[in-house]
């Protein structure tokens, strides 16, 4: 048997826009410079370095691709198709992370780096249309189950701020009622008692997400503590 | 950059016992025969063969170890630590799958095979117990929230054969009004309007899994008909 390449790429979400009210699910793709797929779009990533582990070489790619850290991080899957790479096998364990839209001013310059409307994308190289759906499936799916959005807040934000993410990721417009209900009865954000700095008469509560309540499907490295301290998992 | 090895391993769980009253959640280990770790347990693994996909490696190891079909078969995590092997860089996709307890009089004789009680395991080689706690931890999670119990059972079962699967499996004494009232709230279990054939005056109805509900975390092959199919996946 010939052992395979191995690489590391990631999916890299954000959400842009210039107002709450029009942000868009985005996600930087670069354009591939060799064979194959020259001039493709692809995820980017790349070989492991010897000294890093799997997510550190993941979090490498992304601040190497936008100039950002991420506020998330998650393995995604491992995908080895024998067929997936035209020239040699390549095994490549692909990680997922959320960055902050607020942070795109400091976004650095590169021609074979853009962004793109994560469900508007441009043909991709080898089989990261596949990949990049996934990730979608994953993030809208554990958006509903889990503290994810706080990837995409500032620490304290009013039940209107986390609507408009949801709504952004979701792709959906959500009823205010039924979502602050909803939001409420699942114990994932508890209030500051602080209320939003403004002009209004009576200006939006603030919340902050509940950390005493873990992430479903922590990574490995972190499970030891959540089972010896339920409710830390972060 | 040096490209790693890559190999693939899988954690294999099933439930042995004499009867549904004892029933032990188990795994089968394999003594190394070489170095490192000579002499010492560990998952069973291998390189990928050059035609296979990761998950036909996964369902190759299983049968080479055990003899046995995988009722269930998921991806658990990549594993890429810099110093998880001594001698060379080994990077390890693994996977966990279910096999029926009721096929082990069928499991092969192998002398560097042997069952262990899944909670009291030997010392393991690399960062094998680390991987089996993991394992553990999303099995005893997945189960709570999905179908995966039929990996454990017949096609149909009793309510108390289901609820000794998860007894054995979380290794906890379940109420049985509580469990019956949880499962049948859940969607998860459908009657069959058939009977459990006995001797009983009134013998307690069969139930199936209820394959319109998809598993949570499906693999990404199977999301497209997931998305386009919705209640389909399996």
């Amino acid at each position: 048997m010939t052992q395979p390449d191995l690489a590391v790429s990631t999916v890299i979400f954000a959400l842009r826009g210039t107002s709450s009210e029009n942000m868009v699910l985005s996600l930087p793709l670069v354009r591939r410079i060799r064979s194959p797929f020259e001039g493709t779009w692809a995820l980017p990533g790349g070989p492991l370095g010897d000294e890093e582990d799997l997510a550190q070489a993941a979090g490498r790619n992304l601040r190497d691709t936008t100039g950002l850290e991420p506020r998330y991080l998650e393995q995604l899957y491992a995908f080895g198709q024998p067929d997936r790479s035209p020239d040699n096998r390549v095994v490549s364990i692909v990680y997922w992370a959320l960055v902050g839209g607020d942070e795109f001013a400091a976004t650095f310059d590169d021609e074979n780096v853009q962004w793109f409307d994560a469900d508007d994308l441009p043909t991709l190289a080898f089989d990261h249309a596949l990949i990049v759906e996934y990730a979608l499936w994953r993030l809208r799916n554990k958006l509903e189950y889990s503290r994810l959005a706080h990837g995409f807040l500032e620490p304290t934000f009013t039940l209107a701020q986390l609507r408009k993410v949801y709504e952004a990721v979701l792709k959906r417009r959500l009823d205010p009622g039924n979502f602050r209900r909803t939001v409420e009865a699942s114990g994932q954000v508890v209030p500051t008692g602080e209320r939003l700095a403004g002009t209004n008469h009576r200006p939006p509560q603030l919340y902050r997400f509940n950390t005493a309540q873990g992430l479903i499907d922590p990574d490995p490295l972190t499970i030891r503590t959540a089972l010896t301290h339920p409710g830390v998992a972060s």
